[in-house]
């Protein structure tokens, strides 16, 4: 017990007088009281308090990756926190079942009131999306031109201030693009690796050919994948190929980012790589939570308002689904799956290589 | 769309600078920043902004039962918002994993700045057990000597004034007790029933004793049992027995609330009942989900304080876990299941019945 | 207790001889063992048993529906056998988090051996999506085209004799569409509704015109999709329009099934129409779950495969993307949202309508 | 792809001809079909596949344990398996709301065919029991005595040859048990701790004492608790104290087991612990897990049975609420929380002790 520290009351400690007398309804104060816009206040103070502690725990994840060098204590602490930040998306998402307790009836007697505010003004939600990684030159087109003029100025500052520090997509991938994994002195893996692949690929291709169930049509389309698929690994060989492919949107990692995220999830039972997976493992869940989050929430909004237009003047679900497609961080640890090989393909891995990347993992940036 | 509405900010019409500056951190107040106590604070604001949410329907439902006549309209709401409080309940169930993701070590890197502050200081929960029908009569007697004594003078008063006021317990027994399904002309419902409960009393008992896989001490046991749920049926048809037992605490129901909310479950498939039904069964979800939250809330105390005792001063799970067993509102709908027979041996209900009830409800008190 | 009942053994009567014996890895069978091949096929098998239970259930409503007059008895169960359905359908879609424990390279130890199977050939599947009312005509074209003819005979023929009984949809359709909600004696609810319709669209136009937040790209696309909510409305009113639209696959439901369900919304807290409410509530939320189950499960896919294709021979994520855009059953339950009042713009109901109602609902066709 | 792999059809593969004809309903069989039977029994056979499941994945766990040294690369599988058991129990957790669709009433139309199974008589559940370390002398009273009686020959010596095996927790016990943390050269980790926890102890007494809003009653019983930590703190530095306790139950790890394990969860963030720590945690987690799922089921039971015997001839609730208390197996690691220190007052860990830890970690039993 610590001496002199002050007798705490519950309800001080939570500053539960500005907690709780936060909810003051548009649509009592225009007379007519909706029952429902309680729970429509309520529903999104939650959700802001909850992006709050998502930000905190972000804020610190992305100091450890600013660091020179990341030890595994420090790594440590990255995934136990990522994973809370999971176990909140998972919260988050369910929440929106208790939205939709509210019919659409409910809802249209008070959103007059509410025009002309709009989710997308949430400032800790863009805060969160930026910090994450997703930074303008990703955003669609509505979300590109329109998103900040509907910002007070303090606010649209604050966000231009974030938009211009590395994102926890950037220090990751600078991260993975450091760690030393092209190349070893005895052990060519990228070429064993390629040899594989051409292998594996052969097969698939085989597949599809005799596969008689397939339509002449199918069969055609199966085979533009399939070269699609070949010209990926292709890429992955040939770095000039990759940044062509970067930049057309195909991948977002750096080149060297991508191998060693491949290589990491290639061999990922070894010890040496147990927490860089579990960080790689970490982003994709965050990516999916939030991509699910998203698509439950535009059709909420569908659900809701059908195709009326928003409170902020906007058709709110088609563009909500929308950036289900392009508003995803970590993709690319989605499609790796691609290139991966079935372990019995894969050379194991040296005891040279572990003692190396062992030492080089713990003193991180040369 | 209104008329002469001001334009609403997204993060005004939250009031967000209230709720996102309401997180002030005991040991950053002291000097050693604990990173998780953060979480702490966002846990407990998020639950009492859910209780907050609850209390308004809750309110709203009692106030809807207070009337002398509650026409359906007003049954289907409240079953509404009975549901949504489900809902709510079943996030706030969930939340639990949330806070597990704190280490016991975790907390004890602020815990001791919190002292005296505790859980049990929460209002806005207490006036939630005590609007739901858990007044002092029937708390554990940890809760009931002391509880009082932990809370500010204002508060203490709040929540003694409502211990005088009728609780939704309270009312919706009124509300059963007014049905008047005891007697019909043609139509002796509990003499039939009477009969058919002890065919399959008797029944069981033959089961029991025909159990050639029951050791003699089991037998004996499953005897006893058997013959107290015989001794309950009983009471059933007496009132004064009955009333017996509810001074043991082994009811809660009126004696003739108990018998309309039977009847409404043996005939939960007619229209009439429907409604009321849907009251009962919502009632019983209720009541399940808080058992279930404070059974998942002792266990979360038990694995991040052990036996240690609490920053309130007592040591937690132990009173946590009797909680789970005592402080039950709505019990009695779920022993009810006691006295329930197959559709197979109930009378099909006389036309006259349905009639004379759908008049009856329609109408409200006589 | 029933008599001459012969004594049951809990494994005979579960049969766990079959259950538990019913899995053999192709791994074992080709002497590569691979561990997390037996959770592939346990999940696979629950899905199965789930879809078994919701035909179960999906069938039994249909039979409900296939009936000349649906007495209210019979909609009580048919509404807690629909909210069976969506309890087990919130269960599948959490189920995709077990299957989601598999890495990548788990999978990738067996799935050669399982080669040309998918998950396309799960006859139960498509026989709740045929029975749902996702019939040939509705279906995108990659399924259109190649289903059936993965399937054994024997399959395809069970699958074609469903596609041509009546749907739940089709039936559905019907019940709304029979109920005489278009005209009354002195209540011309629609001609009431299109003025205030006008009212509303007019204001909503206004509201983006003088949106100044709103840059000209953006204002322009805004009154394109308030002249196709115009457009949609004018449909709503003349049967010819409406007609035109969905030929064009904007709507699905029948002019006269689109008004009934619009009328029962607007009005869903009138007792009599409480239970067709909670009939097409219901509905929106099996069709909202379906889809997310499809999303969730494209996203698992492409976490797991990439771009690959699948067991199947086909690139499995984006074709399964695609469904969950088209293969909607009961989209216009959500679109409808678009159509609807706020309560203080609409007219009560008159007494002699519900009266009218209350008559014919009880009595069904005439 | 592999060559020569026969063709495989989805429906064959998963034997679903077996699984999807193993429902055979008594209410059919005595002529008196019951609608929610089904419901029943594939709520029932889904349980025993995950069952089935968990046991896959527990066996190779105990596999692993059960070898005279467990590298890191084995402890990385070990924790992946435990966490894929961890989310099929949240599955199974919530299943429990899938199976309470059904009402009493529902359940009483065919529950006396069933006379006298019982879910007792899942041999499955029973070897997860065991296999976690269940065994007999831990079970409560009525398990002890009748539990083995129910079963057929066959599954009883099935049982029973298990019994005779070591569980998990004896693997877990011993696997603690061999880690060498009691004495180090220069660092006597367990003298600095016995002053740190005295230290500690007085500091809580002293809030006990001080705390104004106890009343005498309560300070009594708080300072009865105290010195019942205060006693197990004597334990923990004196094994035969210790022994005492564990002999009464207080404790069920062994001495050196339990040191081990508080030493882990005290140094949790050193990478050198970091897998030793998620095993406890995962094994934390499935005793909470497994606990909350026997405590929904004594309330689902109650719900649907109230006092009435079981078709197995015994009154159900009250058996399973008990077994919620006592059929505990890992509850140690829930109370060692008692135990814990403040990171602030421990002593860094001397980097002598991690390279010794990590030589004797990764060689196993000398």
């Amino acid at each position: 017990m610590k001496r002199n520290i002050s007798p705490v009351y519950y309800g001080d400690y939570l500053q539960l007088d500005k907690i709780l007398s936060a909810q003051s309804l548009q649509s009592t104060r225009y007379g007519e009281p909706a029952h429902d816009e309680m729970l429509f206040v309520i529903v999104h103070q939650v959700y802001e308090l909850w992006f709050k502690q998502v930000l905190h725990e972000l804020n610190s994840v992305i100091d450890a990756f600013a660091q020179d060098s990341i030890p595994d204590q420090a790594l440590i602490s990255v995934v136990h926190r990522l994973n809370r930040i999971i176990q909140i998306q998972q919260l988050m998402n369910d929440q929106i079942s208790v939205m939709e307790t509210m019919t659409p009836q409910q809802f249209l007697a008070f959103r007059d009131y509410l025009v002309p505010a709009s989710g997308f003004q949430s400032i800790q939600f863009k805060r969160l999306e930026i910090s994450l990684g997703l930074k303008r030159e990703f955003r669609i087109d509505f979300d590109k031109q329109s998103f900040y003029s509907r910002l007070k100025d303090a606010d649209r500052e604050l966000l231009e201030g974030l938009e211009a520090k590395p994102s926890l997509f950037d220090l990751v991938d600078e991260w993975l693009a450091r760690m030393p994994l092209l190349k070893f002195n005895d052990f060519d893996f990228w070429k064993y690796y390629q040899q594989a692949t051409d292998t594996m690929l052969s097969d698939d291709r085989q597949t599809i050919v005799t596969n008689t169930t397939l339509s002449d049509t199918e069969r055609e389309q199966e085979l533009r994948d399939w070269q699609s698929t070949r010209d990926n690994f292709d890429a992955l060989f040939m770095q000039e190929n990759y940044n062509k492919l970067r930049e057309q949107g195909k991948f977002r990692l750096s080149h060297k980012a991508m191998l060693a995220a491949l290589f990491i999830k290639q061999y990922s039972e070894e010890p040496i790589f147990n927490l860089p997976f579990q960080v790689i493992t970490a982003l994709t869940e965050i990516d999916e939570k939030l991509t699910i989050w998203r698509y439950r929430h535009a059709m909420m909004v569908q659900r809701m308002l059908g195709t009326k237009i928003g409170t902020g003047g906007s058709s709110g679900h088609h563009y909500l689904k929308k950036t289900t497609e392009s508003n995803r961080i970590f993709l690319d640890f989605f499609n790796m799956a691609t290139f991966l090989l079935p372990k019995s393909m894969l050379p194991p891995l040296p005891d040279a290589i572990s003692r190396y990347l062992g030492f080089y993992l713990s003193q991180g940036k040369s």
